[in-house]
């Protein structure tokens, strides 16, 4: 199976050498073509995503945004070279919707297409340990779950689209938690409480979480250089809630944790890593309130 | 070192059995005076608070609420018989308040107090895996550290009160991730998701949790027998928010939750485990509204 693989950024990068080194056969396209070169003598590069398309019996994309992924992949001339029996398979995580799209058109060429993000970073896609959520006809998903394997756990989550929701639904949980982790740690510190001794307690009932844990000791620590920055939180809530409109849902929590990223990317904080939640959290009860633009670690 | 229980309920006589297995003196007292003599030929049962006092070196309370601790051990025949020296250690989940008051009167006669509430269930009561949150004078801590180590794992937090509070903290985070969990689960059913697949994929990444863990099951399987239940947590939302208040902190997200609590107990879910917050998601939404009173497991 000769495997296309267009991305190759700080993810596409440790997944494109985890395949590699599992022995699969590649052709690589980036925009920035010295990016597909370092792999120069054990991949091919390819001189346009048309021909990479052309020529691949699985087409991966690990990009920034859907609309990148849209203009590379349902451009007319690739498009047309799409053909039955073939698997694109899109681990960038987009909307939903757009999934769905994307899906539908290359389905009117019979070639199957998965939506499949992926949760880990890039430490995640180094190790082969991501957490890799696919959505779309179970059997292209069951046709290529042995190579999705080289780079972490996959799992099908139903058709096309789930993929991207279960990102979405990991996102919401990870923004909300971070929030109740801020404020709970802001109770303790605010009746003078050990925040060392408290979150190690905590960590030890029914509290535990992986964010209580790495983002709770960045908030103590106020070591607050990303990581995953607030603007990309506060973009993924805003997607997280878009979807939830268009299915007709409220979710309360979601939104409160939204209109708090927002407060922090307006404060001049865009930039710094999602835990610094706190300090929106901060900023409305008037503690330690930073001045616009300034990092307070 | 003799030691006194008071409040041999379902937490405290775990906590009596394995104080007892390692070879502690122990003396018992129990408004129902039959739980006590439960222990009878391995503990002498006390005829009143007041001689259990008298005749303990170290005192230990766990009961249902501040005001029973208040009433027990503040009152005047049995506060005179406290003396310098002597180590009381409210076990109890009560107000933060309501802990350094007891300590002040304690501390008046000359004995030392702690706050030392606990988290783990029965479960973690019968396993000696409590994890003990303790507020007080370190010095006390220190004297009575080994003999907590047999019911858990005790932590010092700081002055009087922190232990409650980091309680409250720890409640807190427990009530808004479930809050999170549910409306995480709602997203990913609404857009035709597999949320079993769901719960496992996101189990492996940052927005693991126990809650995710555990109550993410039983919302998924709609299993709301308690556990915990519903109107105890929102007991414990409005304590969280009282002792917010009384620091002057808003919590946005504890409040919401409170919120979501509040409609779910007066929806009649009240008797439910608290993972059933995610049926008071679902009737903001008009999704599955369950009868007043109607348990939908």
């Amino acid at each position: 199976m000769r495997i296309g693989f267009i991305g190759i950024g700080l993810m596409g990068r440790p997944m494109v050498e985890n395949l590699l080194q599992a022995g699969y056969e590649l052709v690589l396209w980036n925009r920035t073509r010295a990016k597909a070169e370092h792999f120069s003598g054990r991949a091919q590069v390819a001189g346009s995503v048309r021909e990479l398309v052309k020529t691949c019996d699985l087409v991966i994309t690990m990009l920034e945004t859907g609309d990148v992924v849209e203009q590379l992949i349902l451009e007319e001339s690739v498009l047309a070279e799409f053909s039955p029996g073939q698997v694109f398979v899109d681990m960038s995580s987009i909307p939903p919707a757009q999934a769905r799209k994307i899906a539908a058109a290359l389905g009117e060429r019979g070639a199957e297409a998965l939506d499949a993000p992926v949760s880990g970073g890039t430490v995640g896609a180094e190790a082969a340990s991501l957490s890799i959520m696919a959505g779309g006809p179970e059997s292209a998903f069951r046709k290529i779950e042995a190579i999705l394997a080289r780079l972490g756990t996959p799992r099908y989550m139903g058709p096309s689209g789930t993929g991207q929701l279960a990102k979405l639904a990991n996102q919401s949980i990870v923004g909300v938690t971070i929030g109740a982790v801020a404020e709970a740690l802001l109770l303790a510190r605010a009746g003078g409480a050990d925040l060392a001794a408290v979150r190690e307690a905590l960590l030890g009932g029914f509290a535990q979480s992986r964010i209580l844990d790495l983002h709770g000791l960045r908030m103590i620590e106020r070591a607050f250089e990303p990581g995953a920055r607030s603007r990309v939180q506060l973009k993924d809530m805003n997607m997280i809630l878009a979807e939830a409109d268009s299915l007709g849902l409220d979710l309360p929590l979601a939104a409160q944790t939204r209109g708090l990223y927002r407060e922090l990317v307006q404060a001049g904080f865009e930039g710094l890593d999602h835990s610094a939640l706190l300090l929106a959290i901060e900023g409305r009860n008037q503690l330690d309130i930073p001045e616009e633009g300034e990092t307070p670690c």
